[in-house]
Formats: C-alpha cells, sequence, structure tokens
C-alpha cells in the first residue's frame, strides 16, 4: 500500500549539510540533508533522497551550502547604525558624554526607524534572523520588524533621571507589542543599568515583570570600572543590586558583564530567574576594557551565554558571525588555554545558548521538527572555506557573514543568493543621509543622560 | 593651442575616493578620483573630470568605492591553506609536533603548487596583491605567483637539522627566482627561526645576504616561552641571537616578536640593517599566547610593522583585511588605551609599512605617481559600511574583506566584480581533495623537525 502522500510543503531545502544538535546538545552535521518547512515550522530535518517527490511551493537548492539556525543578535541598539563610526578609538566616559548622548537627545522616531530599516539589512545579510534590541522610540522599530520579516525581543529603554514616566512608557510598550509582527516580537522590561537606574525603579521593574508576565533586558556590570564604582558607592556590585532589588527573581537577559567579580557567581548561581547573559566581545577590546565576559564561569552555573554586537556605533557593525568568532580568541586569550572555547563550544553558544538567552530556547536555536523555521544557508564553496577537514572550524574561523547566501524567518525567505527582498537599502541610506546634520549637531550642548559609574 | 594629447593609458579608474598619503605620511582621501595606469605603474592620481577624454584600453567605473593600495600579508606559509582546520583548539607544541609537522613530512611539489593556487585566490578576493611567503618546495609557490598575477616575496625555508644543503637550497632559490614573473617576484635567505637554526647558520646566512645582496626573513621570538627558553639555555634572547649572528645587519623582517622584551629594544634600534616586523595577530589569540607584538614600542623605534595572517592553518584564513582590524583592536586592549591604534594608525600599517616591511617601500603602499599600479577598490554601499561618518573608520572597522570588489597588481586585472581572472578555484579544490588521504596520513610517525623551543 502506498502511504497517503504528504501535504505540500511551504519550503523544501535540499542538498545542503544541517547542524544538528543530539540529546545531549552535542553539535552534529548531517549531510546530504534537506528541511521541509509549513506553516513557519520546521516539520522534518531529512535526507535529500526522502523529498525528492515532495510537493512544495518553494525549494531551494542548496549544494554546497550548510544549514545552521538563524543566529540571534542578543543584544544590541539596531537604531545605532545611524551613529556608525561617528564616536572613535575614545575611552567609554569621552564616548558617551561627548558624542553618543549629546547626539541621542536629537534622536526623532523618524531616525529610529531609518536606522532600525539600515540594521535589520545589515544583520539579515549577515544571517542573524532574530535581534534583540534596547533602544528609544521603539514603536518605530516594532514597525520595522513588523515590516521587514525578522524576528525580534524588544523594550523601550528608560533612566530614572526620565521619572515615573520612563518605566511607566516601558511596561506600556511591552504590553502593546507583545505577540506582534503575527507572534515575531516578544517583549520586556528595559531599565537602562543599575548606574543609571535607581533601586525604587529597579524594584518597581521586578514588581512589574512578575505582575505581566514579563523578561526584564538591561546592562549590568558592563566593565570593572562599574564593578569598582558600586562598590565603593554602595558597598555592592551591580548583580548584587539586582538581586536586592529582585531582578534577580524575574527572567533577566545581562548585557555585557565583563565586570562580574568572583563575588557575583553564587550571587548569579543563587538567582531565581531564568539569568542569562549577552557577550560582545569586539568592543570590549575597542574601548580597552580589561576584561572580558567570563563565559565559562557562566556556564559552568548553567548560565547560557548569547552573542552580541551591541550597537554600531561601539561595535561598528552588527555581524554577529564575527561576534562568534571573536568569543572563541578572546576567551582563550584571556584564559590562557587554547583548548577553550572549542568550535563546538562557539557554536553552542551561537545556537542554543543565544535563543534562550533571548526567552526562545523552546522555539528557536535548533533545527529540528517542531521548531520555527529560522534558517540561514551558508556558502562554503570559496577559497577561504577550503577545504573543510573540521566543519565546525570551519564555520566558527574560516567562514564570514558574507558567506550567508539565504536568510528565511518563519519560513519566509528575507534575503536569497544575498539579494534583500524586503528592505530597499538604497533608499533608507539615502534618507538617513538627509536627517544626518540634525542628527550629528551638538551646538545644543544638551545630553539624555550623564555617564558617572 | 591644444596641448598635444596624452598616450592612451592601459587603465583608468574614475569616480572612486582615493586613500593618499601626504608629505608627512598622514593618510587622507581623495574624493571623485581618477587613476591613470600606464606601463603598470600609476600615471597619476586626478580628477574624475581631468580623465574625461582620456584614452585607455580599459575602463573601471568605481562609483562608491575607495582605492586603496593593495594590501601586503607580510607573514604567511601560503601552501598550507591545505592544512587549513586540521590542527585545531591546541597548544603551540602540540600544533606544531603531533599534527602540523607529521603532516608536512608528507608534503609533495604538488600539494605545495595546489595549496598556493588556493591560498592565491583566497588573498586576491581579500583584497591582497603581494605576500611574503615562507615555506618549502617554493619553486612551486613561484611558479603559481607568474601564473596568476600576483606579486610576491619568496623563501625556502630551511632548519639546521637538514645540514648545510637547506641554506645551499634556500640561497639557490633566492638567486634563481630573484626579479621572476616580470619583476613581480623578490627573494630572501629563509631560515626558519633561532630556535631551529643554530648560530653558525645564522652566521653563514648573514653573510650570504651581503654577498649576494638578499635580505633575510624569519621567525624569532615568536612567543614569550621561546623567549625565555632562549634565555635559560644562552642567557640571550632571540632577538640578541639575531644581534650576535650578524642577522640585525641585513634587511630583516621578523615573524610575530610577540616575545620581544623590553632588552631586545635597544637591540633593535641599534641595527645597521633595516629590520621590520610582521603581526599576525589572530593566531597569538587563538594559541593564548600571553603577549602581542608590541607594534607601539616597535613603531617609536621607526621599525616598521606589516600585517599579516600567517599560514591558514593557525589563521584559518588569509584575512590581511582582519589582521588590520585585529591589530588595532589588540593593541588598544593590550595597552590599555583606546585611543591607539587609530583607524588611521591601522591604514598606516596596511599600506607604507607593510610595503616596507618586505622592502618595497620604494614601489608600493601608496597610491602616487611611480608607484606599481597594486590596486584594489573597496565597495562601501552595503548596510554594514553605511553610513560613513569616518572614512578611516570604516574602512577598519566595518568594512571586510568581502567588500573588495576589484583587485589590481601591476595594472593587470586579477578580480573583476568579485570574478577571479586567473585561478579555478573549483579545479584547485578538487585536486586537492584527491591528495588529502596522502597527506593527512601520520601513521608514518615522522615529523620534519622537533618543536622544543
Amino acid at each position: 500500500m502506498t502511504p497517503p502522500p504528504a501535504a505540500a510543503a511551504d519550503l523544501v531545502i535540499t542538498g545542503c549539510t544541517v547542524l544538528v544538535h543530539d540529546d545531549q546538545e552535542r553539535i552534529g552535521f548531517q549531510e546530504n540533508a534537506a528541511i521541509v518547512v509549513r506553516g513557519g515550522v520546521i516539520e522534518s530535518v531529512t535526507s535529500a533522497d526522502a523529498v525528492r517527490g515532495r510537493a512544495a511551493v518553494e525549494r531551494v537548492d542548496a549544494a554546497g551550502q550548510v544549514a545552521l539556525p538563524g543566529l540571534v543578535n542578543c543584544h544590541t541598539h539596531a537604531p545605532m547604525v545611524a551613529l556608525r563610526g561617528a564616536a572613535e578609538d575614545l575611552p567609554t566616559e569621552e564616548w558617551f558624554n561627548d558624542v553618543v548622548w549629546p547626539i541621542e537627545s536629537n534622536l526623532t522616531e523618524k531616525d529610529v526607524a531609518l536606522g532600525a530599516r539600515l540594521a535589520c539589512a545589515e544583520m539579515i545579510r549577515g544571517g542573524v534572523t532574530c535581534f534583540a534590541d534596547h533602544y528609544f522610540s521603539m514603536d518605530a522599530v516594532a514597525a520595522v520588524v513588523d515590516e521587514c520579516g525578522m524576528r525580534a525581543h524588544l523594550g523601550e529603554a528608560f533612566f530614572s533621571s526620565q521619572g515615573p514616566r520612563g518605566r511607566e512608557r516601558s511596561l506600556e510598550f511591552a504590553l502593546r507589542h507583545r505577540g506582534g509582527a503575527g507572534g515575531r516580537i516578544t517583549t520586556v522590561l528595559a531599565p537602562h543599568a543599575p548606574y543609571t537606574v535607581d533601586d525604587a525603579d529597579l524594584t518597581a521593574t521586578a514588581e512589574l515583570a512578575h505582575a505581566h508576565g514579563l523578561p526584564v533586558h538591561l546592562h549590568a556590570s558592563e566593565n570593572r570600572d562599574q564593578a569598582e564604582a558600586s562598590l565603593a558607592r554602595h558597598g555592592v556590585t551591580p548583580i548584587e543590586v539586582l538581586r536586592r532589588t529582585g531582578i534577580l527573581d524575574t527572567d533577566v537577559l545581562i548585557a555585557h558583564g565583563t565586570g562580574i567579580l568572583d563575588r557575583d557567581l553564587p550571587v548569579l548561581r543563587d538567582a531565581t530567574g531564568r539569568v542569562a547573559v549577552a557577550t560582545a566581545p569586539r568592543g570590549y577590546l575597542k574601548f580597552a576594557w580589561p576584561t572580558t565576559t567570563p563565559v565559562r564561569a557562566l556556564r559552568d552555573l548553567g548560565i547560557p551565554v548569547g552573542l552580541a554586537t551591541d550597537g554600531a556605533a561601539s561595535n561598528n557593525s552588527l555581524d554577529v558571525w564575527e561576534s562568534m568568532a571573536l568569543t572563541a580568541l578572546v576567551q582563550k586569550s584571556t584564559t590562557g588555554d587554547p583548548r577553550r572555547l572549542t568550535s563546538r563550544q562557539a557554536l553552542h553558544h551561537a545556537t542554543l545558548q543565544s535563543a534562550r538567552a533571548v526567552g526562545l530556547g523552546d522555539g528557536l536555536g535548533s533545527l529540528a521538527p517542531g521548531r520555527r523555521a529560522d534558517i540561514i544557508l551558508v556558502d562554503l564553496t570559496g577559497p577561504h572555506t577550503q577545504p573543510v577537514h573540521d566543519l565546525a572550524a570551519t564555520l566558527v574561523h574560516s567562514a564570514r557573514s558574507s558567506d550567508v547566501r539565504t536568510t528565511i524567518v518563519d519560513g519566509r525567505v528575507l534575503m536569497r543568493d544575498r539579494e534583500l527582498l524586503t528592505i530597499d537599502v538604497p533608499a533608507v541610506v539615502r534618507e538617513m543621509g538627509e536627517r544626518m546634520p540634525a542628527l550629528l549637531d551638538r551646538s545644543h550642548g544638551k545630553r539624555i543622560q550623564d555617564y558617572d559609574t
């Protein structure tokens, strides 16, 4: 008896090698494979032979390519691409106080929309399918996410200097957009950091998080200076501030954490919320911070560490692929151990841990039946990725974001053969150029906040 | 009276921005410019208007692109691309003794030719126009350079364990190929390193260098362990070994030098030869070496520091663009000073200093009349390189090797719009695949040398 024909798939990808995780979360590669997508979800990861006759609305021949889960940028300020290269070769304090925060006092909703659009174009081209954004005028970012087809984890940032309205707006945003863009948008409460948001506001944020079932995304212990200043002024580290204000009892994503001290590790271990950390190592090198995120110590506690780029005003790109390679290199270098991170460990951070960091560990982070169809196809036929002796090493240390040929979110192709299908880059660049004189003007002497750790 | 018409140019590039150096070697950018090439040499860097009627065999419209001097890879082992990814996540000693040196005992001239061809393809695609290669069976590399159109600075490596024949072969190679490939090949004597070549051989090398007017290219003080081992065994640093053997009285290119100590600085300052250092920072991070090349201290002595990748078996790519960005980032990080290297300083290393490092400072390294026409065109219209507030920062920190659209050596286009014109990559990859089982075999238990600093 012939089995009944399977329903037509929305998308069938054939002929590729697929990065898969086994039941121990070890990374492997299934060769000559196929991925079947239906209703935005992966129906199966199977052999190319098995899908030969399968009816499908769209087929992608991916011979010579590797399919990976779409990358997740676990901490960025997407609209800041407008300031890419505007504040160079400066220490952190001057970067904030003399350039970035004065310029941000000029920001309009239009600037944020244009910046988000350019950022999404860059990320889609670099194989990023989901980003955790933490910025201002986030309604504009949500609208761009809706139109361009990406997935995002969004929060409206606030400082205590804005008074209670800042916190209220962050909550209103989170409630308004939760589940937006056909379910591709998840939302958070987004206090800026313990050095700009006081204990009362952090405590209130934790209470709102519980009341509304929302996670929290904030900067904390970004660098060693902040940790030391907090100890000197308050007798506690920024991580201990998160504990005493109840933030560690929420599902919280901490950006950077290069100032996490040994005394913070048991605090993080004992957190009752789901804690994750996002690491964006390029900026730490560029700012000459003395330490990097303690990835290995955090992993030993079972805390997922996701990959991130921060904003392009510090990182100069939104290239998560580069963050993956640099995380591997910098962890080897700072721990003095060339054996770790291995390339497979780096890929684990780039896949399951990054998905968990943005609270989407059940739906994203691996290519397996039932997971959302957020998939990228990476071309390894270039001379710089040949020969392949160790595919994990090829992906982490030889391939680059520009090797991503196809980017798919929820089964929808957003870039095909490097052509963006949902964003008109020249139009965005032209409009952004017109806004630049007004955006860059610092003659007013204002800034949105002071950096004083 | 009308002036007589200028002779037809071989190549005119129009509409681009050109990176130029002023008489203080400061980097600037000439907009809406044109470059006229005749006889393999830059005739002029002028305005787009000035070349409107100029007859030319070939014209390249480079609107939206930046013209830079071709990058120079100042230290590599090009054929080692065959081992890319074969020795991962290992300490230096195991990398050499357990994998690389056993595999290299299988090397044939055919392997070297295939590796060199793949390496040249990768480098041309990454905007590298010249490379300093230090390897075995270098006749095969010279032949590949001749056929693919690149420029190269080549040396046949030797160990003292090979007896006097090693040194003699290095000399014979240097004399045989000097001025080869239509003048695109320059040659060196290439002792491997002070820990594999004894003082007598180094002294003889220095004498041969003087007798034949040849420069020297070798590894020295690659890492801190080597410097300390040399002090413990011989009472002198590797740099002091170079002085006492006369190597510092030759024109010498030192690879890596991350183990250069403070006591070495006056030794290098007082060298009577032209000393240069090549830095390949990615590998230092990957091997978890405790230090990096002391770029700033060397620059303070007037010693040029060129950019390099080392071989792809350690660096995983031959991406000099990445070396440029990482040199800037790692120098900031290791000196604790976010202000240095600036992007302009990084570009100075990538241009004039790299040209000087390979002894070609008079002919390469800047786009100016009379210089060789080694030119790359870089596309900055991608979303990851927009907007441009600071073109030097865009080039160093946002652009990538994959943004190079066109690569030109001696006025000949080797890659146009990312299409390689002189190398058939699929054919090379196919042939290399056939050689792999024999090349990777380590069952024989041999190795070409022992790593024992």
